[in-house]
């Protein structure tokens, strides 16, 4: 598991939906504004992967809503890499409004070659900064 | 200005905002749909435009609010084309449930060249099928 | 388990993203109007349990992305009610098109009084429509 | 007319469709979020308007596409107040990235008593930091 990278957002009524909350949806949208900054900041902006003719398709996601999100709030996603495989990656995400938990989820990617559509083992280029992402949790 | 194709939408939460009402972009959602289907009607399925290396962008939309739709509310919404254009179309849009005007509105698009972004004529094989849509209101 | 319900949507460019297939977050839009429907066919329409105090938020949702959808595919959605329980209720989803399976998925929702926001056991109005519900494939 | 404030906002793919550019309603929500720190930075959060009881509806918006924006722009979103009327206010938008005009556009509200849904006068608490929000530019 990696460090975490975090953005924030402010609720907007585009978010919410007629029960006064944030719909279940949107929190798909902010695990992906968050995941890509992940990557960014380990030097892997997604633009370029895909570039280079990968892509990162989710195969599953999962979600646990534990409070609701109102409008107005500013909620920060964190995102981490909780593990990386020789054909994809998995990362979790903490959704969060002043200390308290509003959603944790997950995601799992498969790295996919864009123009044949074929799954393919992840290059080296795209899974050693994935690797290295890693390494200030790991104090060995 | 020729005949209105029609498309019905059940309201979702996903559709709708904190306020208790229809969010006010979804309903250029809405419009696409109508759109799509008016094209569709006149045997001009827009994915074949597509495939035949044309798009239609929109370059200039106008909408006007006149009441609420709601959860739950089966709304219609009606395309028209309003204009057709040697480089693009002008269609408007009525949105209603149970008789009352809920938005009404406008898309304006012009033809462009998908591979190179370059606006162009219409092609014949584009412009034909969109005259002839107007034939029904033309009692002469 | 119960019948299932199922409703049809043609894919939109506002379903798509930039990698030319349905974005992710909206299978869950797409799960919430199946759900919908199979609550009306039951006599429940989700209206009224809104009307009587009552809301099931989601709590917990999975996706499995088995199949990328297209735009103008026309897709089925459907869902099933898996298990009713004394405080909630799970459904799970199928979408297909042109009997190819996109992708499966579930919600888990709790029972809450909306006016106070606490999770309630489920009123017999409610959870007795759904128990019928799921007699066609209880032949014991 | 008044100083402008402006939000950025990172392209994800949720905003994109499968032309490879952005989707035209995602400039709606835009729009509401550049609007929204406009009224923020003259000491209105419309948190505030709605807990006075006070909405402010869209009841007109118009869009004009210049350019596409594209996954991983940075785009800046630009809103101004143009005109404070006794009963509503129209703002107007511009959205650009890299010192390029991607989008223009305006939306017009009127101000509604929630509680009865009924157009009123703007009260003098919501209407005179709006028009102190345009002494700036007023050198006279």
């Amino acid at each position: 598991m990696t460090l975490p990278e975090e953005v924030t957002h402010r609720v907007r009524y585009a978010d919410t939906d007629a029960m006064g909350v944030v719909y279940n949806a949107v929190y798909l949208v902010w695990f992906e504004a968050a995941r890509t900054e992940w990557l960014r900041a380990r030097g892997l902006p997604y633009l370029e992967v895909a570039n280079r003719g990968i892509s990162l398709p989710v195969t599953e996601a999962t979600l646990r809503f534990r409070n609701p999100a109102r409008y107005d709030d500013l909620v920060t996603i964190a995102a981490r890499m909780d593990r990386v495989r020789s054909r994809g990656v998995t990362f979790s995400y903490r959704v969060q409004t002043g200390g308290r938990i509003l959603a944790e989820g997950s995601t799992t990617h498969v790295a996919v070659e864009t123009a044949s559509g074929r799954s393919v083992l992840m290059p080296g280029w795209l899974i050693e900064p994935l690797r290295l992402g890693s390494t200030p949790e790991d104090p060995s």
